[in-house]
Parts: structure tokens; sequence; C-alpha cells
């Protein structure tokens, strides 16, 4: 790192102003020091920046803000920097300041009796679940990058995971925000309130606005009691319409204990079985969709395992369900999501493929898989469909895997845009999103645009012309 | 009701283009037509306007904005006119027109697998209920005035009631809105997705907004499993203090499946018990406060009762609670919430009173309670405090009943801005809020401006002006 005289001396005026107001050490120019803030955590983008400014206060992003506003200086906001669209690289331009939160990491309040944590932005979100635990309080957001994405990234992308089924994405486990505007004022949103109707809700205006309208610095967030057990179960099923049908019938027996839904064709089972061969397969026979099913129980691991196989018996007896296994232990509930979470790495071992994160309303899902799975045999002959997500939720990453054997990275090359058109002109047809969990950031930007309604985008940026006239707030994200 | 010959050429030139888009017999002029959409619900407000519209669709509502801003008339959306803030009711001036949207009526579309109901607004809450049962599924959302309140009216307002505990608020159970912007176009938001991120959050900032940011037209909302049984209980406990240990511990034990904790203070019960002695008042001493529990069970009645008798056991063994109660019949279960809905019948029997429909963190009301009622005690002597509400949610009906005897009207009059500059000047020590449920309407306009930031304010001016920039979506709400 330079020495704090050295830089400042040579610095331009907005950045020797930045090393005033937040310390010198914190404005980051070396190359060696800026890279690992630069590239997405997909090494998709390639950005540049005029420096990585760290401040460690709200107060001092405010005073970035301001600063950024006097020298007209674009400000790009980053938590973990492990989202997965882009939003947070900046552009190739090298004008552009990237602000990191992650200096932010103080948990400020945590207060059992109203079930809210108070962090700042820049907390990891193991963390934030760690802290809750300790209270004996369940945080009950959790996702693959959870070791190191940030509960500000979760905001500004309304991160999804697991457990959105029973307890919502992230906009619904949080009650209030703090914001530094883009004119650098700081809006005190702290509130942890269950019902507050005093006005239009700026809170949600922010979260999932991916750093374009404002900074989100704190937020107080909504805790779960600890469920007293937690047990998994797989069923093995003829076809998606089948699961339909089943995730209605487990929704009757279970209610709110029902805290995961999701589907794996029997090819992304295959997939694990020939990458990870030390992961057992649960069943005699293959079947065409496999379910993974949890329950949060209130009372007991024999509750919910007895809740458990009153379903699968009732299931089985109406020919729903082929078959089921329930887990036993702790470990075996382990395994059954261990399988779940190996696809992901299955499919990079198999190879390159185009993955989508979309969204289609639930009583859809058999017939967007069937149609979709049909234009692309017809379209892109080859193409392996690797099928599997959040059915409870209605979201599936409906990947693409190419054809065996086959020059991949050309395959790919060739296809990507038409096997882009082909899922996404589906997705619209059945009013869903092409973008259920992880934003648009600078990926999908172009693709919203295309199929939002002119409405839709005039009032977008009429929001964000009021908010962020001189478009500071991470331009080039979300929308144009 | 006029002719339609004589209407149109008697009117002026809005009012009969108006007639020419909706037909004249849903342009409203005649006194004795207008006067039940000129007052409000608690008759504190008296409204004039030169017409009430009634459209029947969502085109018709479009072309009576369009036809508003062409003739620069200021548009009231009203629903059942149930609010309790004054929000649907024109100003005394004249000029303004009201928008009826009950003949917006019909269900358009309702999908028990992916648990959405698509109603237009003018659709009554109960028959939203009444359809979702149909269909085996429960739409949660109740309050006292469901047989005549709309959907529209319990988006504008982000209603909450009896089952935001479990279940949430309006908003929470919202996923998409169709709305007439005031520009007079129509945005399609009628998503039926439990997961979309792609772009600002439209929805979010229609409800809420009390009509004032464009009209919602149609909605898409969530459905529930119906719950196999519902049982209730009463507790009897020494303090608030040991009811929110109490709710800890109930949270605990029945997890997702506590669906109503509301307290009551023993005053609200004297009070019942004076005007309503055919409610039997459940235990044999007084005590200083009563929780009303409920269980929404998906097993069975017995299931959820055997709960109950567990945790009032443990309550009991604790000491937190000194008697309980668990209903044995539906029957029971219906009088135990009984004497919770007879609590403002009550008060209207008493009296004229001053109502304060507060909310502060779950874990602030037992000491907000004490030095509120302390603060009254010393500056309002004799002031009565009937105090009860949705304790798990924060959110209390802080109400204040006059004297016994002594001449009610003079004394509030003499005291209710004493009072409530007390309340509300609590509230907001303890960062609550002053309108939890009912919303700002015309009666809070100027308490919630006197206790939001400027930086707040000035968020929300930049949003109206953004979106409503000739102030003619139901000016003087809200925000001045």
């Amino acid at each position: 790192m330079n020495q704090p005289n050295d830089l400042r001396s040579t610095l331009e005026p907005f950045l020797a102003a930045c090393a005033a107001a937040i310390g010198a050490p914190h404005v980051l120019t070396d190359p060696h020091d800026t890279a690992p803030y630069l590239t997405d955590w997909r090494r998709r983008y390639q950005g540049a920046a005029r420096a990585v400014l760290c401040p460690a206060t709200t107060d001092e992003v405010a005073a970035l803000v301001k600063l950024a506003v006097e020298h007209r200086v674009a400000i790009v906001p980053q938590g973990g920097n492990t989202g997965l669209a882009g939003g947070a690289t900046p552009d190739t331009g090298g004008r552009e300041a990237v602000l990191s939160l992650r200096r932010l990491n103080r948990v400020r309040e945590i207060d059992p009796h109203n079930n809210t944590i108070t962090v700042e932005a820049g907390v990891i979100l193991a963390d934030v679940q760690a802290r809750a635990a300790d209270a004996g309080r369940l945080f009950p957001l959790s996702l693959a990058a959870e070791g190191s994405c940030t509960i500000g990234g979760n905001l500004a992308t309304n991160a999804g995971g697991t457990g959105v089924l029973r307890y919502g994405t992230t906009r619904e486990l949080c009650l209030g925000v703090e914001v530094v505007t883009p004119q650098g004022d700081v809006w005190d949103g702290l509130r942890g309130l269950r019902k507050d109707n005093t006005g239009y809700d700026l809170r949600d205006l922010y979260i999932g606005a991916e750093g374009t309208l404002g900074i989100i610095t704190a937020a107080v967030m909504k805790l779960h009691p600890q469920p007293a057990a937690r047990v998994t179960a797989l069923a093995a099923l003829g076809s998606a319409h089948a699961a339909l049908d089943f995730l209605s019938l487990a929704q009757r027996f279970a209610g709110p204990l029902l805290t995961g839904f999701e589907l794996m064709s029997d090819f992304c089972l295959q997939l694990v079985g020939r990458h990870f061969p030390q992961l057992r397969y649960p069943f005699d026979g293959r079947h065409a969709q496999i379910v993974l099913l949890e329950l949060s129980d209130s009372e007991s691991e024999e509750h919910a395992r007895a809740l458990f196989e009153r379903l699968m018996e009732t299931a089985l007896e109406a020919g729903l369900v082929a078959d089921a296994v329930v887990a036993e232990s702790l470990a075996q509930s382990q395994a059954f999501w261990n399988l779940r979470e190996h696809i992901p790495l299955a499919q990079a071992q198999e190879g390159l493929n185009v993955k989508h994160d979309i969204g289609v309303p639930i009583s859809r899902i058999g017939h967007f898989i069937e149609e979709t799975d049909a234009a692309i045999a017809a379209a892109v002959p080859g193409a392996r469909m690797v099928t599997f997500g959040h059915l409870g939720d209605g979201n599936l990453h409906y990947n693409v895997q190419a054809p065996e054997g086959g020059d991949a990275k050309a395959f790919l090359a060739e296809n990507e845009s038409t096997l882009n058109r082909i899922v996404y002109d589906s997705v619209n047809r059945h009013r869903g999103t092409i973008s259920a969990e992880h934003g648009l950031g600078q990926l999908k930007i172009d693709e919203a645009a295309h199929y939002k309604s002119a409405v839709e985008l005039q009032l977008m940026r009429a929001l964000k012309q009021a908010l962020d006239p001189l478009n500071l707030m991470n331009p080039g994200k979300v929308l144009r």
C-alpha cells in the first residue's frame, strides 16, 4: 500500500478529498489492491475504477457521496462481490469509483423480544445467522455464498435462497433501512416495526434497486424462533405436473412447517452421480423428478418425521409419488441437501453451460418445462437440460449443458443467444420473470428492457431521475 | 337519478366527457346520490365534489384519468369508504371528483396451485375470503370492516387486522398490482410470482400510498392452505412486561402456528362487562392484562389443544401466567374473540374517546405503556386508558376515555390535543409509528410531517412530484 503522504500529493482532487474524509489507507488505487473489486464473482466482467473507497461508517459514506456529487464521479457500491449479474462491477472506463461497504460491519443491536437484529451493510450473511443463533433466534436467509456475501448486497439484490417458501425473500425479512441518498444525505429508516402506515414505502424502493437509487448502509432484519428440528425427505415422481399436486398436498399437511420444496430432474442427479460418486443416489430405480422436502418443526424431530410419514403414505396411495424416503438422522438430512447443492458443482465439472434464473407462476411450471424443453430440442439439437430449483417459489435454475463430448465452447458461442431467446420468450408467455433472484445488474439490463412494458420502463426512469438526477449511483445497472 | 340526456346537456365539459366515456348513469351529481361518498365512516369529514364517477373497468378508469388531466380535475379514489383517516373523502371545495372503484368487482382468476387470486379493486374483502374458501384456500386478511371494505382500499391503506402476526399486512399478501397512473396509462404489474428481481419495486410504492400516486385497479393476492383447526385460549397476566416473555415462549412452542396474540387490559374487560353483561368474564379474579392467543393448526383441533395445554402448563409453572383457559369448542373460541371484538363497541357505549393506532417495537410495549400512562395521569387527571391490540405486531389501540360521569365532550375538546401530543411524543421516543394500520389520510398528515425527518419528507415529495407532477391524485392526503 502507498504511504498516505505520497498518495495524497499525487492524487487527483476528488481522491485527495476522499483521503481527507476517510483516511488515505482506505482509498485504494494500487492495482494490486483494487483488482479483487474490479471483476465479478463469475469473472464475466472486468471493470476499471479510479479508486476503491472503503469507508467505515455511515457518515463516511455520506461524506464520500457528497464529494462524488461535487466532483461528478459515479459510484459503484459493492458488498461481498458475490453477485451473479455484474451489478457491483464498474464499467471499463476507469472513471467510476467503487465504494465498498465491507468495513461497515457492526451488529448495532439485537432485540430478541422484538425478533429483530440491526446490522450494518457490510456484515457477512453467515455472521448475521450466527449472531441470531447466539440469541436463540433464527435468521432464515440462506444461500450458497453466505460465507462471503454481505447483508447489504443481499438487500440491494433482494436475495432469495433456500428459505423463501416459508420466510420470504430478503425484502420480506427487512423491516427498515438506513440509506445514504445520491445527494449524500442520510435517511434513517431503521424502524423495527411490523406495521407502519405513515407514507410512501421508501424501504422497498431501495431494496432490490442494486445501488442505483442510493446506498443502503444498515438495516433492521426480522428474526424468527429457532425450530426445534429440521427434517428432510426425498420423493420420486413421474413428472413436474405431479410435483405440483404433491406440493399442494404437502402444504395442506404441513402448512407453514414446510420450509423447503426443491425439484431436481433425473439428469441433474445423473450428473451428480457422475462427478460425485460418493454421494449416494437414494432410490432403487430412476424417476423423472425428485423432490426434496424440508420441515422445520417447533415440537420435535419425532413429530416432523411422523408428519412426513403420513404425508408420504397419502401421496403413495394417491399415486402422486412413486417412492419416498424420510431422513432418519441429521446426517441423512444433510446428505439429501448435499445432493441438491452439488448440482451446480456437477454442472461445472461437466463443462460450460448456460444458466437461467427464471420464475413462473407455480401452476405453470409443468407446462413451462414441457414447452421450453421441446422448443430447445427442436432448435438446438443435443442441448442437455439441467432443470432444478425452488419449485415452491416457482423459481427454476433452468440451465442448458452443451451436448456430450462436443466442443462445449463453440456450441455455446453459437447457440447462447438462441437459447436465451427461447427461454425468455417462453417465460414471458407464462407471465414469468427472467431474473427471479439474481437481479439485473449489467447482465440482463437489455433483456429486461426488451420484455418490460413502455409504461413500466417510464415509471422506473421517472423514479431514477427523481432520486438520482445526476445519474451518479451505479449508472448502467438495472436500467439505461 | 337524472335522465342521461338532461344530464349531458347541463353538465360542464369535464362531466359531459366523463358521461360519454362511462355512460351518464355512472356520473353521479345529484346530492342524494353523491352524499354517501362525501362523508367518511367515522363522520369526521364532510366533503364536496363536482361528481362521483363510477367506472366499471380499468380502461374506463384510465379514460377518466386522462379526462381529469385534460381538464385539470383532482381525483379522489374511493373503495368501500370505510377508512379511518379521511383518506377517501374529498375536500370541501367542491372541485374534486370522487372516483369510486366499487363497480370493478370481478374476481378475474383463482389459481389454487399457485395459491393466488386475481381480483379487481372493488371486490369486497369478505368476497375475496369466500372465493378463496370455495377453492379450498385461505385468504387471511381479516378486519372489522370486511363486509364492506374493498380489497383496493385495503391495498391503498396497507390494511392490517387480526392475521398480521402470521400472514403479514396487506402488503405482504400482495404479489402484483394493476395501476392507472396519474397520466391515465395502465401499468400491468399483475404478476403472480413469489420471486421477481427485475427492477424497482413499483408494486410496494403504490401499496399504502392512499391513491396519491395512481389508482390500483386490480391485484394478485396470495392464498394460504386452510388450517385444519383454529383454537383460541386466554391467559391472565400481571403486566404487559410478562406478556412479552409469554409471547416469546408461545412463539418457541408454536412457531408459525401462532396466528393471534392480542392484549387486553383489565379496564377493557370491565367496560365490556359493563355494557355487554351477557359476555362472560372467563376468570375468577381480576388480572392486570389478559392475552388472547390463537393457533391455526394444519393437523387437528386435538393437536392444537394439546399444544396449548403444554404451553400454558410451562407458563404457569414459570410464573409468567396467573391463570389460563383453553377453548374446548368452536363456540368457546368464538366467545373469546367476542370479548376482544366488543372492546371498541363497549368504548362507544361508554361515551366519547380519543383513539390512537400506534405501533412500537414489541420489546418496548411495556415501557411505552408505563411511561405514557404516567404522563397522561399527570397531565390529564381522570383520563381512563383503554389499552388493547395486536401485541404480537407491536400495534396497540391506545385509547383514552373521558373521566367517569363528567362532560365527555367538554373534556375531550379541552384535552385532545394534549393527549395526542403526549402519546405521539412517547411513540416517537420509542421509535414507533403514529399510524400502524390506518394510514395518514387527512387526519394525521400534519402529525406525520411533524415527526418525520426532513430527508424523508423530501424523498416522499420527490416521488410524488415525479409520478404526479400535476398533483391531481388525491391531493391533500398523505403529504402536503
